[in-house]
């Protein structure tokens, strides 16, 4: 690739300019906001000439903006002429798909994109060009997508330093569904239920409700603009969701109304398997490298809340030659101690408790 | 605080009776099964001597028992004399007060207590003397609780160095509810949900969903006995949820049938108040010290994967003199590389940009 456009320099197309001009592509940049597309090539995301005076279409146009508004701009783009392969980013891939094909254009020069960044602020100066390495990049290709624009947008995926997982758009739509959408509100909705607790009731809380609704701190705005674009699918699994919640509350209600009944025994049976299953979709979860947590050793120590007390302990994990893979926190209201639960390989979990109780600290195993 | 007995040898009954001992008070072990109780003693937990050889009540009785045994063995404990004060440890407080009660049992010489210790695994063999340090124990004296008994109990926290939160029984479980059992189910749901989820669908799983459902991984055994203790309470939290979760499954069907029309505009203002009271709620959440994490400055830094990376981290915000007060890792599959952001005073967090940035770090600000 040599050279290419990016339609929409907002976070992730000045992100995606940004890495392709570290790699010698020479990149055009457009915003319908022109002090947009100044501030990206500022940042040295490439240039804002147009495309049209380079002679030729470009290798490929990156189409950076809402999932509304693909379908229009890559008819527009097509119009012009720019580009020999298109591919967008956003966050839905169906009905972009659809309607490109409802309003007649090429779709055999188009290829579908999702880089799965996570970055939660947006605009050009947010962009980095280091915001897609290592994380997942989906595309979905069509039955007529050719196979230079695969290959093409395969390349822009490698120039970003992500990782191509190739899907069907609506399989793509159901997955982020599952695994992004629906979880941010069910996240949202239990955050929302804290709104009005006690003061007592919020000082108690501990790291199991801080972890589930940490991700209800993100953006109405961009969140409503996201589930709107997956609604239907998004609705889907809620309501299954909604369902197993149904279950749970009769059984609780059961429960409430008679524990060591026959009923209450049902409910009990009832209420293991919900929690069993929830033990099993748990593990489906990849933690670094795509190994489920599940799969790590745990070492959980007493730490100081002094400046240096993680760095000592990383330093004496690392002397002891055990790479960290991950790592929990556990705070309490009002004291100087906390419990850093470290994650690393199973094998390696007895020799690091051995050695950082050796160099004296209070390890929990 | 002189002498003890602790009635219930399982991990949270000789975890206080480890960090008693510690204190010098002389502690009598008890459990229905005596292996238990030896094998607390062989810690260092007590004595497993009958306290009626000791010849008159012990200071502090404490009930390390489930919620539904609670009463029973307070009039047990009561009927032999053993001690002058009585409190408990379980994770239920409304039911096993009115039991006692009903039991014509002396309530003035009984408090309800609740260490929130977080520890997910159990017998005495996981048992720690440290194990409540700087975690919250909630106190739910009655009425007619005696002033002697209640300061007893605030000895006892004080000893197993917790903190200590007043509320009324009801009070304590309608919060527990809401900020511990009410978000296990969620969670726990929203996780079995991913049981049959594709194998793709599962790869670009991203730290949202880890999150969300990370406390999904409890044991069932041990969340079932402790939902259907405070099964009225939680039902109460997920039946409000529900009916969220459906006016939110409603506004989604609305938006994918039209997103634009007028029921579309009205579902995408419900969308957005929705997502908005998450962030309110969310910020109601304390993080370490209390303080909520809104009010910690974040320093997003791109680390490697190799041994000591973490360490040369920590070494450099230490030698910039900053606390990290929390820090979340962000994972990608198959990759190297991994974003790591550290949760700092918000008046540190530019000059630890600062700081990183010049010894080379990758700092995503």
């Amino acid at each position: 690739m040599k050279t290419a456009v990016v339609l929409g320099t907002g976070l992730i197309g000045t992100s995606v300019a940004l890495a392709l001009s570290r790699h010698g592509v020479h990149v055009f940049l457009e915003d319908r906001d022109p002090d947009a597309a100044r501030t990206a090539a500022s940042l040295g995301a490439g240039t804002v000439s147009s495309p049209e005076d380079f002679g030729q279409p470009v290798d490929l146009a990156v189409l950076a903006v809402p999932p509304a508004h693909v379908a229009r701009t890559l008819g527009q783009a097509q119009e012009r002429g720019l580009a020999r392969a298109y591919t967008d980013v956003c966050s839905v891939k169906a009905g972009p798909a659809a309607e490109a094909a409802a309003l007649g254009l090429d779709t055999t020069m188009y290829i579908g994109g999702h880089p799965l960044s996570g970055r939660e602020k947006s605009g050009p100066l947010a962009a980095r060009g280091d915001l897609f390495e290592g994380r997942p990049w989906v595309l979905t290709p069509a039955q007529d997508t050719r196979r230079d624009v695969f290959n093409r947008a395969l390349e822009l995926v490698s120039l970003c330093g992500a990782v191509p997982v190739v899907m069907d758009p609506a399989e793509h739509d159901r997955a982020v569904a599952l695994i992004s959408h629906a979880p941010h509100l069910v996240s949202a909705l239990m955050a929302a239920r804290l709104e009005h607790a006690s003061e007592e009731a919020a000082r108690i809380a501990g790291q199991g409700v801080r972890d589930v609704t940490r991700i209800a701190a993100g953006d109405p705005g961009l969140w409503r603009e996201i589930l709107t674009a997956n609604a239907g699918a998004v609705a889907d699994v809620l309501e299954e969701y909604a369902g197993d919640l149904a279950a749970v509350i009769g059984s609780l209600r059961a429960l409430a109304k008679d524990p060591v009944g026959p009923s209450g025994d049902a409910a009990n049976t009832e209420l293991v398997d919900r929690l069993r299953r929830g033990n099993a979709g748990q593990a489906r979860i990849p933690g670094k490298h795509g190994a489920p947590h599940a799969a790590y050793g745990t070492v959980p120590v007493v730490i100081g809340d002094a400046p240096g007390e993680l760095a000592r302990l990383f330093a004496a994990a690392s002397a002891a030659k055990v790479n960290i893979e991950d790592l929990a926190i556990e705070h309490s209201p009002g004291q100087q101690v906390g419990l850093v639960t470290l994650f690393v390989a199973p094998e390696a979990a007895p020799g690091l408790v051995a050695q950082l109780s050796e160099r004296g600290w209070t390890v929990q195993s």
